[in-house]
């Protein structure tokens, strides 16, 4: 019997916002090897969705008897960040493969002891949702860089910078974020790690401004941040986050060499359309992340069901989370502070 | 119960050649609400990959007795050209859906020929496999100037140009293809009408060149061609058509209006990635048709079975594909005779 | 004495319009090398523009009396197409180098006219204003080409569109300039030859049409035209012609060879600013050939000095410009008569 | 009389090295209402070449000299940094009008005298070379800024980044230059404050890492740096600067405002010319800023020169050379401290 006859992967999935929905519908309708049979919300009205529209039969409001449900063999925890650690070992300590979103934590203690937890288990798989690894151009740089493209990597500039809510709906979820670096740039810190060879980062500088949310103020955030990450061996990250951008969700990433660089992402085209009219010539842009990593989204999932059924290794540790989550609240202490901080 | 939970489609496909064996593949592990339960091909190799690749389970060597498969909804039929029209009314016929990849036909009384049965059969779904019209920037040019994006079109430019092979594998091909206007440059054609709003054709002029390869002499063929037709609105379109790029498949297509214009498809990037060295600032083009209109043949089939299972009304009409080959085989006849020809 | 301390070429400029006022203060202020004496008008306006602007001294009415001034060196010739021929050959006569605008004519007779003019005075620079072959862009195009950087080219595909001009003032043009083709293409034609490697054109086709300006209709002109141009050795240019565009001038040329192919000039950028904002990312484009072309404005004037001094060899030749004047006017037959036309 | 026809600006050269005889060259040919009478030079060969090449009569070996000339209306210095100060006053107090390279100084102290000196002589013309302010796409750029199309900027990240010398010639150079961020940043400072509205800068923050040049480890100095300077109304610069980029020259800036951002100068285009071939789709990067701002060098001297002839009033003030420089030596502090540094 192949691989894509076995019987497919029992999914639950915890926690069903504008993210975790997504992830539902990736895993009922597009992921080969998989079936979403359980759901998890307080929410009624989003367990209701499930039911409709994905014919999930199994729902929870508690999340203790959804992890332990015999029938699951892997759960997907889209749940608010504050959650994410505890649950992640309940799911190991019941058997269950773990598909996490980022970040894993908003400390160091509570990411190591996911992976002492996890240490034990070595036959579950445990993933953060890095999702930017599964970009297809991501993962040709990547590959480009193993090859030799551009000779020794040293310096990484990446951008997260999402288009302007005028209802700054995320000022409202700030005080849970962790920060715009801790909410944006985490992805940026894992894809910097990565493309520079996972070098041990020692120091971070962080600057900030508000732009248009007030509101952030009395939280200590900002909408517009800027970082600089030292690693031990001289290679050096330039970060950038914003909430302000005008024309979309614009993530790059540019990767510079001894022999040359590469820029991932720029402008964020929507597509393949160029429009010349009396306004010039122009292209749209991607409104979200939704729509820039749409087909990483699927990937990411598809690599998780692959990796829990033995299919692939896992390429995304654990400790890319840990390691994520300390220098994203180095470069955070640094904004408040002033001064350089310590990773 | 709502669509995604009624049965799926049931689809046997004829044809597992390169472009088949996609097809295959799309159908069986990629397209929601559908089945590949049956194949058929002459080809016990294909048959046997069809088996042991995706399991499918019912193999026919013979098209009588797969057509005649009561279990099967709907057909996809990826066989050659000639057989084109004789098989997809036999699908009709025995009462299945059909999916037919263009051209239609090679002469425009078969394509009517398949007209007439269809009109006997409204119940059923029959639709020419022109990709392009699923492809998502293609698609948002059509609606950007049905909303007056560029005021009223009245040229569309449009390529079909495909990286070179030193094998020159089309060469042998090209006996039966009807030439290189029918094979590559019917999409355009499918492209312009649709994107200038279905105006009558009433002449074309073609003229081409060998560039390359002296094989195709003998069959009156050439590997560049450009073609001018004339619509009776005065419309016009300008097409091109080689199969000798060097950097890669580079299908373009701009379309002209009084208040502006679109293009798509410049460059055939392969992705977000650009890569500066010693040699410049550089971008990889894709390689062929299938990495350029991969997420199209998902599309595509994924509305052929929403249309199957009546949950979508059909854009593509058979009109469309006789109208193409109308035009295609003017376009021919005028290269081979170096004057216009009436369509 | 080296080069730039013998005494300036003396230069008088016979018309003084739009282009001519353009060529006056290049001559007078930014071409080393050259010094603007005289001027000939039958506008009294211009020549006192010449004087209060340039501080030109000598002002004719009277283009017999303009060129036989003895002071002068050379002559610029910027008056309407039907003139260029006759005033050529009067300055050749009289001894002078002659500059004179594109096209040399509007019939093949009076181009070769002056050719046999030329003929008998080798010692005088005879030039005709063929600017786009002194752009940097194509002239690094045209050194590629001939470093074998795109193998052997056989297509060119060229364009000249200007932006729509809502007053239609080259309609008012229309009767004088010899028709579309005559009047934009002819830069494209002579591209498509020079690059080509002046292979020898055997017939023309062509079709246009009127998306906005009706007043062309009386005349038997378009404002869109296309046409496909034939060369003995099979070579192909394929031209259009647009009045109408909504973004700008937009002039480009892509040279087809056996190994790549290059693109000058897409999109007719201003500038190197990019600007996002809530129309997405865009780009300005430059408004006009002057603002285009004004660099290779001032390098052919430059050019043309230095021939004049013995300095720089002549690239452009005479018969350059009667080739172009011949297909032009085959493409302009072949519009009219619906067929394809000998060159 | 109009401007045009008044006599020349008698103009004096200091220092023709490479820079110096571009400045040279520019003045005796290409710059209006110019002439270029004298030049000074220790090297006797630099000498001969002004003679030889320019024409140039007056030679000096001595600056004391050269400076009080009495035929000399103004004077250009492109000599080592550590003389500018005293050399520009010399010049004032002689009663010329000053063009001097930058940095200004490389301290401030020196600013502050030459600010002081030409305080008391408002009717001569100091100007500091920022060039890029004369640099067509940022001065639209700055343009459209002021005409609101950003918005309120509030982030400038700017980049100069030259193509890797492997002789590494600026090592050599290295020891006074004042280090990469006062010999490549400066531009970049002067920009930021320019392009936000002229701030105050309270404090920076820097780091770098050498990627190939280790002879700069001795100096203290860097082949990579990156800074971020913080301005008083919450404005913030990032800056990068490079010596060992492999594709070219590539000076681009990006002002990020409330309603949209800028992008001047991306990837560094040679030319218009995009080619496509086996290695992709390709384009030449510009190989030095001499190729990249040639024309900014035109323009800064003819407006200096215009400035001087009071037909222009001064756009760049003394003060913003002090602000560069103070700017400029805060983030080199930064660099050995580790510490963010006050302004």
């Amino acid at each position: 019997m192949t691989a894509s006859h076995r019987p497919p992967l029992k999914i639950g999935i915890a926690g069903l916002g504008r993210l975790g929905k997504r992830h539902a519908e990736q895993i009922a309708l597009r992921t080969r090897g998989a079936e979403l049979v359980s759901a998890c919300s307080p929410v009624a009205a989003e367990l209701g969705w499930a039911r409709e529209s994905l014919g999930v039969q199994t729902l929870h409001e508690d999340f203790a008897a959804f992890v332990r449900d015999p029938q699951l063999d892997a759960v997907v925890l889209v749940t608010p960040t504050s959650l994410h650690a505890d649950q992640t070992i309940a799911a190991l300590e019941a058997g269950k493969h773990v598909f996490v979103e980022k970040p894993l934590a908003l400390n160091v203690e509570d990411c190591e002891r996911v992976e002492r937890v996890a240490a034990r288990r070595p036959d579950l798989v445990a993933m953060v949702g890095f999702v930017r690894r599964f970009d297809p151009s991501y993962a040709r740089a990547a590959d480009d860089i193993a090859a030799g493209a551009i000779g020794r990597p040293f310096v990484v500039r990446s951008q997260t910078c999402d288009q302007n809510d005028p209802d700054g709906f995320f000022v409202r979820f700030a005080p849970t974020s962790g920060g715009i670096f801790m909410d944006c740039s985490v992805h940026d810190i894992d894809l910097a790690r990565w493309l520079l060879g996972k070098p041990r980062a020692t120091r971070a500088f962080a600057s900030g401004t508000i732009a248009l949310h007030e509101g952030l103020r009395p939280l200590g955030d900002v909408d517009n941040g800027m970082a600089i990450v030292e690693f031990e061996g001289g290679q050096r990250a330039v970060l950038y986050a914003s909430r302000t951008f005008a024309h979309g969700h614009d993530t790059q990433t540019e990767i510079i060499g001894t022999a040359g660089q590469l820029l991932v992402g720029q402008g964020g085209a929507r597509d393949r359309v160029v429009t010349s009219d009396a306004n010039g010539v122009h292209r749209q842009s991607v409104a979200d992340f939704f729509e820039r990593f749409g087909i990483a989204f699927e990937r990411e999932m598809q690599s998780f069901v692959a990796c829990c059924r033995g299919e692939q290794a896992m390429s995304l540790e654990l400790s890319d989370a840990t390691q994520a989550t300390r220098i994203g609240l180095a470069i955070t202490r640094s904004l408040h502070s002033g001064q350089p901080e310590p990773v």
